[in-house]
């Protein structure tokens, strides 16, 4: 039996990521936002949502660029923080000590302390209601050198992205490795018979 | 320090999303895709993503309806084997024993055995390469009543998604609850001071 619950948002897992960007006058930002995911391979190219009020779409429709930064599940109170203030009232690189850089390949700060960190030049904006989509090219990634290096775990264990249910207004970890892709369904259907 | 990795797809967590469509004569068919997340709160709205070969991209095209599903971890090997094998060349419902339903509220089929399942009209199609996304408009959000009831766990401890990591091609279970979203930010910034 299934439960009707109407036209709602309501979608696991959704990512915490910290979209970060300079504004107008280069003052740096950054929000966390759970809109988003990937959207292409080739190019490679994430979406990002945001509502119009938030700072950071307005530079975002400036600049063009932003980083999206993928904190680590230690950073869980920061990363609710980034997404609760606005930019435009609080600076807030200088509220919790984060460090913002300028990254070499486009026109906005990553965030050092962040394991991950995605470089974005925007191509493809749809506005969609009170969010407004934007598809940013993927055009560098960096990822801690530590983390890099250690060849022993995947990354996705050693990063500890957080995971966001929306409804019930929880953060969660990362759990145990489960299956392997393009792997464990080999052993259903004619793949089988091959 | 950071590692520059270049140009390439990462990103985490990333859903697993069983994308439910009709073809072009009523055939129910079903694909694993991990490019979707939602990108609008009101209307509510998802992203799935989808390469031009596969059989659900023609589908969808002429169709423009979907469904997004959602496995509990238990369905791991089904989810695999469903974005392993096209439509085109088998039936993967007769194959698995899943059951398509078709949607009173769009003009395709859910999976009735997975807890979560979205109902979804298209709105805005973008080609941006490889992939081509796909904004969904949720006009319904069916949930198992069993899970639904059971009110002492939210949703999605119950369902238990699944989390994808494309480079090293894990798929991974739900960790531990480890924060209170638009709450544990609280305790940094101005915020403490009011």
């Amino acid at each position: 039996m299934k439960t009707d619950l109407g036209s709602k948002v309501m979608l696991y897992p959704t990512p915490v990521l910290v979209v970060g960007t300079y504004d107008i006058n280069g003052k740096p930002n950054a929000m966390t936002a759970a809109w988003g995911g990937v959207c292409c391979s080739d190019p490679p190219c994430v979406t990002i949502s945001l509502r119009k009020a938030t700072y950071t779409y307005g530079s975002l429709m400036e600049i063009k660029a932003y980083t999206v930064n993928v904190p680590g599940d230690q950073y869980v109170k920061i990363a609710d923080y980034l997404g609760m203030v606005s930019g435009r009232n609080e600076d807030k690189f200088a509220v919790t000590g984060l460090t913002p850089v300028k990254s070499d390949f486009v026109n906005a700060p990553y965030i050092s302390e962040f394991p991950l960190n995605l470089e974005c030049n925007v191509v493809h904006i749809a506005d969609l209601g009170l969010h407004t989509l934007f598809v940013g090219e993927i055009v560098n990634v960096k990822v801690d050198s530590e983390v890099y290096d250690n060849a022993t775990k995947p990354l996705i264990e050693q990063i500890r992205p957080l995971i966001f249910a929306f409804d019930s207004r929880g953060y969660y970890s990362l759990g145990r490795k489960v299956g392997k892709a393009f792997s464990d369904g080999k052993t259903i259907g004619t793949q089988t018979m091959k």
